[in-house]
């Protein structure tokens, strides 16, 4: 199977193996090389970088995508990565690695709680280029269909070029609208938070519980470069993402506070 | 409650309310402020930044601390600190969020992984200076003594000069040894991963399920500035990490691949 001289490209997301995101993304892949995936057996969004520590995790091969080699896993996306590159592709490397579609936004700060993202991620963390896809459309049967030509584009892109060690691509689309999509911007990240509101009820059994709910603060308005200005204008946001997370100015300016002579035991 | 001069510092951790790391944690924060903890209510750990969507979240307060106003919660850290910032604490915003101590480290390409330091970034995007704190021993009675004096002195330093934006500390301490700890090294995360080798094993009905391990590979290796050089030699590493995750060398060079250019729908 892993013989070819195709590129070998691995397919995951966070969703889980039957939405409709993933269909898209196995589909625009087959015409660029040889696919398999590995993808959760449960929708695992928000799980952020979770993995699984301290229980086993199950892994059932199915044909649910045909003609194509699939496996489902009990793990988060970051699981299905490690298992898809250490067990299931054990013999040869992926050339790529891509994760999506996913079912809703991983703009600004939801790269942090994005599963979808952290499949990439530890994929650019094993060396092999790697790619995140987002929706911003939440709706099971969402439209993906504008998406196409830009994961073809861009996938073809990273195969042919790489990425920098270290870098995955966090590529989110515009909502499906009447107005055409104007193109692709590389961006930064925007700088905004979740304000979150919880909300409080009480259950038949007169115990409390609380609904996480908030809105979106972007703390970037019309910075031009920020993925929220993208995707608000219509256009396709690549963020170029890092797992190094040194902040190497604040290195600097805490050297300055002699922390360092400071304490001994 | 939340009306005192007094620096306002909220605990979590990842490993839950009942571990010894957060114990002692609480134990050095007294001296400083009022403490508040909000903890999971069971261990958390590899959680990453993983959040609680579309599953409510119960908070119930407990006297496990004694004097100390303390909740355990059903959820992640990262809800921990959200429903600590926004509801348990939504008239006076914390003036330090600490994490930990962890049971077991967050050095290097763990930080990815870790509750315990998605607590303190969680905290960061609220604008609270934060530090996740972590030992470098898995032990449940793990020994703790040999941290306090660093944990102390680090936070007084937090307080006192606050972070930059969009900053946490990720502090990790050696394992208990009979050399004394040298000091404080500030340093930038290890450039490592973990090699995973999973290990397939049937169940009793003959159904394979797999158990992840794996060593730890170091390409930082003789790096002086990095924590996995810190810890090793017996120095407290502090590493200050940033959840603006663009990597903007790669946003320059991306623009030279015409991406902008190219696709139109």
């Amino acid at each position: 199977m892993t013989n070819s001289k195709k590129p070998l490209i691995l397919v995951s997301n966070d969703d889980g193996i039957t939405a409709l995101g993933i269909r898209t993304l196995v589909e625009m892949m087959q015409p660029l090389g040889e696919v398999v995936v590995v993808a959760p057996d449960s929708p695992q969004s928000g799980m952020g970088h979770a993995i699984t520590i301290g229980e086993p995790l199950r892994l059932r091969a199915t044909d649910i995508f045909e003609d194509i080699k699939a496996y489902e896993c009990s793990g988060t996306p970051a699981d299905c990565v490690k298992l898809g590159k250490h067990y299931v592709l054990k013999d040869r490397k992926p050339d790529l690695v891509v994760s999506g579609v996913n079912h809703g936004s991983n703009s600004s700060i939801s790269v942090l709680y994005s599963g979808t993202m952290s499949a990439a991620i530890e994929a650019a963390i094993e060396g092999i280029p790697a790619i995140g896809f987002s929706l911003c459309d939440f709706a099971p049967n969402a439209d993906f269909s504008h998406t196409k030509p830009f994961i073809l584009e861009i996938a073809k892109m990273v195969l042919q070029n790489g990425l920098p060690k270290g870098v995955a691509l966090n590529v989110n689309f515009p909502k499906k609208s009447a107005e055409p999509i104007k193109g692709i911007r590389i961006c930064h990240q925007t700088d905004g938070k979740w304000q979150e509101e919880f909300e409080k009820r009480k259950d038949p059994h007169g115990r409390s519980y609380f609904w996480m709910a908030g809105n979106f603060v972007n703390f970037d308005e019309n910075k031009e470069d920020s993925d929220e200005w993208a995707l608000a204008h219509n256009y396709v946001s690549v963020v170029p993402c890092q797992y190094d997370l040194t902040a190497y100015e604040t290195v600097k300016l805490m050297k300055t506070w002699q922390l360092e002579e400071g304490v001994k035991q």
